[in-house]
């Protein structure tokens, strides 16, 4: 890129981002099913920053934004910044339940459902296609902005494909957001957001105040890379690589972890959450694991409001299975000697 | 950085930046004065997102925000965004009035003082060394942070340098941003932000709901750029291209354009601001111009308040100087065909 486009790439460049690139993701979209062109596209600095925007254009002090509990961190912090009232909506194996998000919807001036649709972090679960053409139905019943944060759907290790929640919809009301994190490269730091007409104006307003455009050659550096390069294979390679660790990861904490604990079992994605019995805080056991040389993310921070002490977010997708075999076995042998107490809740950075 | 820093430019970092990257700049900071560590210094996508982080931890709906008077337009557009409101004080030759904003401080609750203190966009005026002193006087003794935006300080064709701000900063009262978008590329979307201890890890939680962090790859690209070009050597290349252009420009706006003309005569940047007599309108003008094929950015937007509808911004910094006479020359043609009615203002994107 710097050879060939050198004085484009380094220059000033439109907020909205980089022609070719906003194609690229339009018709990734229109594969999936949804009615997307370049039109409909930003190009962000990751997905956090389309959260960011999203918060920006749609929330202010005292707006109330609904999430899953628990939900993303550094999203709850953005909306947090925002100084909204989070109202959290609990989730199950299928997903956000969304019969309490009509009750939410039904009683409080919604402005914004947030939700991580697919393998969700921190949970690792999947809204099931009857909730997503539900939670549609009641955004546009509602006329709520659905904010649909989908940074891990292409790592799907078993089940079936299903579609973005920007696929479902008919009334404008979903905006989505993508990114090359998880797939790419993170330190690319390039998004992007798929904005339906009443919103994408507001997003770009809001991403040049933000910073004018996101990294020109990163940009073209991607849709150069895709000249060559196979991404749906490269995509499957990944599937193949972190199917095995997810495996070795529930396998090992059936075998390791005391009886009573819980942990869901993700199709795809990169997190196990786990519940571990009551009696065991995940704190107590942080410090137990720390002795034992293996660390994990406690779960408390995720949620909006009363945490739940129990709960720990486990990552399988960065070490071969031996490792992840071997660092849950620890985690086993820990969790017998964690006490019982609720030590304090540490506040941890979570990607 | 691609062959040698791999892994690590690909993957997530950390939300202050790169830390060679941060130590280049305090090290910079220290050449003019200030006293800063790598510590204090946060990476940011470009100075603009500085002004917006800065927004985000000082401001908020109905806050009081002081900019000068015309200001730089995505500031403002900014600061709007907050929902602040936005006080503007007048400028002059020196720079910002501080006489008049001792006033303002001491009848509203003022939350932060914006300025462009060296090659000022859009007026290419440059704060005095006694109005810096009494600004950070000021600062000091109502407690109000200063955001100094410092984008063009290395641009300097004339006069004697001046210390930024930050360096005559003895409270710990000013956030100061640079940028490399005007030295090196503004594709890369690489900045700075000099934050003092209070508002330093504010600034660090707003940076990571927005991004992250910047671009690992930029920033170690500049780093590494830096091991091998010489940087002030290429400042200086800079300063001899632009200044026979910023010279041209002016002798040809002297020559060319009515009687009654005002015009600034900047020692760097990229910007003169010019003031047309009475009774031409920028807008007017504008429709004119075009007709001779050249382009100009009106001055009204960057207005907050009241717009002047005489006022033009001119950049001198893109083209050889035949090239700025004969621009010009057209310009001037074109006053004297430009109507006199004060058409409607457009608005336009300046950078």
């Amino acid at each position: 890129v710097f050879k060939d486009q050198g004085p484009a790439a380094l220059q000033y460049s439109v907020t909205e981002g980089f022609g070719p690139l906003r194609e690229w993701v339009a018709q990734r979209y229109r594969s999936r099913g949804a009615k997307a062109t370049a039109d409909d596209v930003v190009i962000t600095a990751g997905s956090q920053q389309g959260i960011d925007l999203a918060a920006k254009i749609l929330l202010e002090p005292g707006a109330v934004v609904v999430t899953e509990n628990p939900s993303y961190l550094a999203a709850l912090q953005a909306f947090q910044a925002s100084e909204a009232t989070i109202v959290p909506v609990e989730s199950d194996d299928e997903g956000i339940r969304v019969d309490q998000l009509a009750q939410v919807l039904a009683t409080q001036p919604v402005r914004m459902i947030y939700v991580v649709p697919t393998f969700s972090n921190p949970k690792g679960l999947t809204l099931s296609l009857t909730r997503r053409q539900a939670l549609v139905a009641l955004a546009d019943a509602y006329r709520v902005p659905v904010l649909e944060d989908d940074p891990y759907g292409e790592l799907r290790y078993s089940g079936e494909e299903l579609p973005p929640i920007a696929a479902l919809d008919r009334s404008g009301m979903v905006i989505s957001l993508g990114t090359f994190s998880k797939t790419l490269a993170p330190g690319l730091r390039i998004g992007w957001m798929l904005a339906p007409k009443a919103f994408k104006q507001h997003v770009v307003v809001a991403k040049q105040s933000a910073d004018l455009h996101s990294s020109s050659i990163s940009q073209r550096a991607v849709i150069e890379l895709f000249e060559t390069f196979d991404y749906d294979a490269h995509v499957t390679r990944l599937r193949d690589a972190y199917r095995p660790r997810r495996d070795a990861m529930l396998e090992a904490i059936e075998r390791y972890f005391p009886a009573g604990t819980r942990f869901t079992r993700p199709m795809g994605g990169l997190f196990v959450w786990v519940e571990l019995p009551s009696g065991l805080g995940a704190s107590a056991l942080f410090e137990a694991a720390i002795a034992e040389k293996v660390a994990f993310v406690p779960g408390a921070p995720f949620y909006p409001r009363q945490p739940n002490p129990h709960t720990l977010r486990l990552n399988f997708s960065n070490r071969p299975v031996e490792l992840i075999e071997e660092g849950i076995r620890r985690l086993g042998t820990a969790t017998r000697q964690g006490s019982q107490g609720r030590s304090e809740i540490r506040s941890e950075r979570a990607v």
